[in-house]
């Protein structure tokens, strides 16, 4: 999610007026009506499951007047705790225990009260436990590719804009409006993403956002359940996630916690105010998540961090209050189970509740544990970032994250800065070995995701001045370090541009809708640097597919020396060593140094270009070089 | 100590050639001779005390051939545990555990084998526990001057060259010779640190530093027991404490663990080779503390971090040696019982070995819980120096520092930036911020010693390219932020220049030497910005003597906005509010967002300039200003 040092690419969103928290109160008569006229619009969860590990289950009903409705039910193994009113008389909480002996079907809800209403809801067989090609996890094996649904591929323009939804046109030429994109089109390249030897899919939210403006980039959720119409339908989602198993790539689901949209149901017609932070007038967060445990931290700070609103467009919700977490959970967990999907990435996970950060995690976590799992952490220094993983560290003031992985914003900037400034003792290529120093700090940093650029930074081609040596050097390391590597598409054709001022980092895959001129998407379209650039990305991602040293072989790290950094992958079943050359000079290094992982080695082959070390003594390494090389006995 | 970056400060110390570690077996023939010729050249500790609480002492025994000999006592309350030969003849351990009964008195112990010697070891009756003058601690009420006692102030000429050691003579216009400093002429400007507020002083240390060159810094420890000659004699340095205490100001000891100098006599005739980190050819440390806990460390460079040698001329200890340790423990435990010294500032402090490093506080600490202690922690991150301190962390590979506090380098990187650099998101002042921000990782952040510059570095007047009104917010800054503050001697009276490459940041303090052009020790002498420098200095630093407030109260930071840094520090005793402007240009500030800090107040003192704030509802702030303002009801 944007951080408001780069604010431009939500500008689109920052022109709509939004309204302020409306009140039960201040509801329209119509919803106010009386018990007689009761009917149900709708319950969340839509649906569930039986032979959930926790029984407990909690509706949502939503009907005009439903609040002053009794409910009963007759379903084996399925009981009825009881019902609680909200302020807004237009729901009503049901709370369900289903025992582990009861059986899918669908269980008859009567609301009683004025008209008798029966709601036929559905409780479906669970299947993630058994069936072994859902929730796979994301692991340090995985590539992961990060794209935005509406600016990949086009795959079907009759859902380019949907009758009834808020945006009302497609706009190419605009960074703000919606482009088209959808699940369709992704999958249609899938077999681009294969021999780009990505393994697993990140794409931004694919849940609905019915915003007036700036909808594509789907962190504004109008619908906790359903998937945005422009991209596909629930089930075409499904069928997304199957036909991406079937290819060997797995789904992230990009997943807010913090946030919704203005248009959602629930904001519109809130269950009560205390399911959002209510300020007097528009209140901005300081998006400072030093103030989140900073021990100085001035109480407007850490309120203002924690309550404040993302953005006008984007209402707070109040985590605290533990319905909505318990909304919000039940929410989470059905789309693991309703898909199969492999895996959260967490927007802005610092700026939740802490309290219901630790819930959320265990909640999902409990139903699932093979689940991949990362948040989004966009904060200063080593310290701060691994307070909010799964750490060694015990809990301040109560928290304990339980987050398995971060994206890990320490290496970014040390990658970042690798590739544009000079060597120095701690600077330029130095800071890749503090970046990693720091992991002493993690339960297992393995988990983490290294990444060069994404949806709300510069592109990494741009930012080092358009070096195709530097761009080369900059993959290497994503594909060898520590962790997840994760690209943004269109970084392995050399997309470019800064987030500064224009969200041009946001542009159209070429080749991604009818008509384009350009099409990366074939060899034949990849001219000029493109294809070169394509052709090492994936030589190396799939050489990193089949070396499991790269993946969970350990890490060694030598201090860099001279400009010269240097780190070995190795397990039983292999040992690479990455040579980084960031001067301006060919350089000559004495391997001897690195002796105690070289010994048993007698030459070796540098992966990209087929080159042969000849011997292990010492090398001579070109200017501004990586070379990733396997040893040989 | 210095870094190796700024190795031009150790120039001198570079030309000498040194000789590799002599193990026993290469020691000159004189030193082999037969038990018959046995003679007690020295015993180590130089005498004890009854009445410690760890009743064990080891006595570390030299004299030609005593390792033959066996070893007799009789003393009430005093038991010979045994004796150990070590590799080299020449010593003896001799194991005594003195009973809580025991009374002060001359210890014989009897020296057989040979001829039978005598020696006389004397048992003080222990004082610090009982006389409150002694051993006062150091704490956040504090003003720490750092002071290298060779430039400060020369007392005594008499002993600026002392016959028989090393240096021959003293010569002011080389920064690596000796100038003649001593103690006497830092007492005799107690007055002058008491106008200007200090309330401790901190020596580069003092003990014996007997190198032919570059000795006067102080880190080649030549004698453990032993104050250097060309400061005064042991008795005149416990007559130092004394008088400093009279005064009011308490003594800070320099104390080196990790290294000694070439020409100290275990190295010379070294007790065993398993005393000092053997190397096969001069090596030096890679000074990466980094190295101390990177999970991915390299064995080399872990190895060469902790065994490396400092330097040619100083030797590394090997701590892990638990002879040595007890030899270094002992040390430390006696200066501090000798001569109720306050606190030991810990040279090095990453450098020396983990275990090592946590018996050796545990020891000290032990016998004197009220010491203060902090350490020279010259680090990366907030993590990583955390790391070093006492902090919330579990032991991560068996390392729990139990140091008090350390030298905090991050908000010296930080207010260097921030008076070097324009504010940003997270650059600028902005660093102030997050230095602080990060010390939610200590046991208690109040203990870390805050500073501007030291005798490592660049003065901070040059660093801030002489700009009268930065100098003014940093000193203001450090004497009213978090910790405990500490000056570079001549900080005061804007004594400049860089640490590389001439070293001319250790240069005399003006009027330290008789007939000196310049005598910045009187109102009179300091002509110019001198003057007013240390007028702004002296004010604040007596305000802040007696406004507790500053010390131990809370301190409430607000998010930098605008270039604009804003903190309290408040308690029962008062409330301070400190502005600072980093901007080109006067500020227009709204007060309302510190309201939770201003309520109560209606009115507020700048306390250096004494001008009146006549509302707390909105100030404008002229540009590069700290305002530190006392607010009143």
């Amino acid at each position: 999610m944007k951080f408001p040092s780069f604010l431009p690419l939500l500008a689109g969103a920052l022109l709509v007026a939004s309204p302020l928290a409306v009140t039960a109160a201040e509801a329209p008569a119509s919803s106010m009506a009386a018990p007689a006229k009761a009917a149900i619009s709708r319950i969340d969860p839509t649906f569930w499951w039986v032979g959930m590990k926790n029984p407990k289950l909690q509706l949502l009903v939503h009907g005009p007047g439903i609040g002053g409705s009794t409910v009963a039910l007759s379903y084996p193994g399925v009981t009825l705790d009881g019902t609680q009113k909200l302020e807004n008389p237009d729901y009503l909480l049901v709370n369900l225990t289903i025992a582990p002996e009861a059986k899918p079907g669908k269980l008859n809800l009567e609301f009683r009260g004025g008209k008798k209403v029966t709601y036929s809801y559905e409780l479906r067989q669970r299947t993630t436990p058994t069936d072994k090609t859902k929730v796979q996890g994301v692991t340090s094996a995985d590539f992961v590719y990060l794209l935005m649904p509406d600016r990949f591929a086009n795959g079907d323009p009759k859902n380019d804009v949907v009758k009834g939804m808020n945006a009302s046109r497609v706009a190419r030429d605009s960074m703000y409006a919606r482009h088209g994109g959808d699940l369709k089109g992704v999958e249609q390249h899938f077999d681009y993403l294969k021999e780009l030897g990505v393994t697993a899919i990140w794409p931004t939210p694919v849940v609905e956002n019915d915003m007036p403006k700036a909808s594509y980039h789907g962190y504004a959720l109008t619908d906790y359940y359903t998937v945005d119409r422009r991209y596909g339908s629930n089930e075409d989602y499904v069928r997304f996630v199957q036909r991406a198993h079937q290819s060997g790539l797995k789904v992230i689901h990009d997943v807010v916690l913090n946030h919704m949209g203005s248009k959602n149901y629930l904001f519109l017609e809130q269950p009560a105010a205390d399911w959002f932070h209510q300020w007097p007038s528009f209140t901005r967060s300081n998006f400072r998540d030093a103030a989140f445990n900073d021990p100085y931290a001035a109480d407007v700070d850490r309120k203002l961090y924690g309550e404040g609103w993302f953005d006008t467009t984007m209402p707070d919700l109040n985590q605290s209050n533990p319905l909505v977490a318990t909304y919000v959970i039940q929410n989470f967990i059905w789309w693991v189970e309703y898909t199969g999907l492999d895996g959260y990435r967490i927007d802005t996970y610092p700026y939740s509740d802490r309290n219901f950060l630790m819930q959320w995690g265990e909640a999902v976590l409990n139903e699932f544990p093979q689940l991949g799992m990362f948040g989004e952490t966009w904060v200063q220094g080593n310290g701060q970032q691994a307070f909010f993983a799964r750490n060694i560290l015990p809990p301040v003031n109560g928290f304990k994250s339980n987050l398995p992985g971060v994206t890990d914003f320490q290496s970014y900037y040390a990658i970042n800065e690798a590739m544009t400034k000079d060597a120095g003792w701690t600077d330029g290529i130095a800071k890749l070995y503090y970046a990693l120093q720091g992991d002493w700090l993690y339960e297992d940093p393995m988990r983490n995701v290294v990444f060069l650029d994404n949806h709300d930074l510069s592109r990494f081609y741009s930012v080092i001045g358009e070096d195709f040596a530097k761009y080369k050097m900059g993959l290497a390391w994503l594909l060898t370090t520590r962790g997840i590597p994760q690209l943004y598409y269109g970084t392995e054709v050399l997309m470019k541009n800064f987030s500064n001022p224009d969200g041009l980092v946001r542009e159209d895959f070429p080749g991604g809708w009818a008509g384009d001129k350009k099409n990366y998407f074939t060899a034949a379209g990849r001219t000029g640097q493109a294809g070169e650039a394509f052709t090492y990305v994936s030589k190396l991602a799939n050489y990193r597919k089949t070396h499991p040293a790269l993946h969970s072989g350990k890490l060694t790290q030598f201090i860099p020396q001279d400009g010269i950094y240097t780190y070995f992958r190795h397990s039983d079943a292999g040992t690479v060593m990455v040579l980084m050359n960031s001067n301006k000079d060919e350089k000559a290094v004495d391997l001897s140094r690195f002796a105690e992982r070289l010994n048993g080695f007698s030459s070796g082959v540098e992966v990209t270009s087929g080159a042969t070390l000849a011997d292990l003594k010492t090398a001579r390494i070109p200017a501004r070089t990586a070379w990733v090389v396997e040893l040989r006995k």
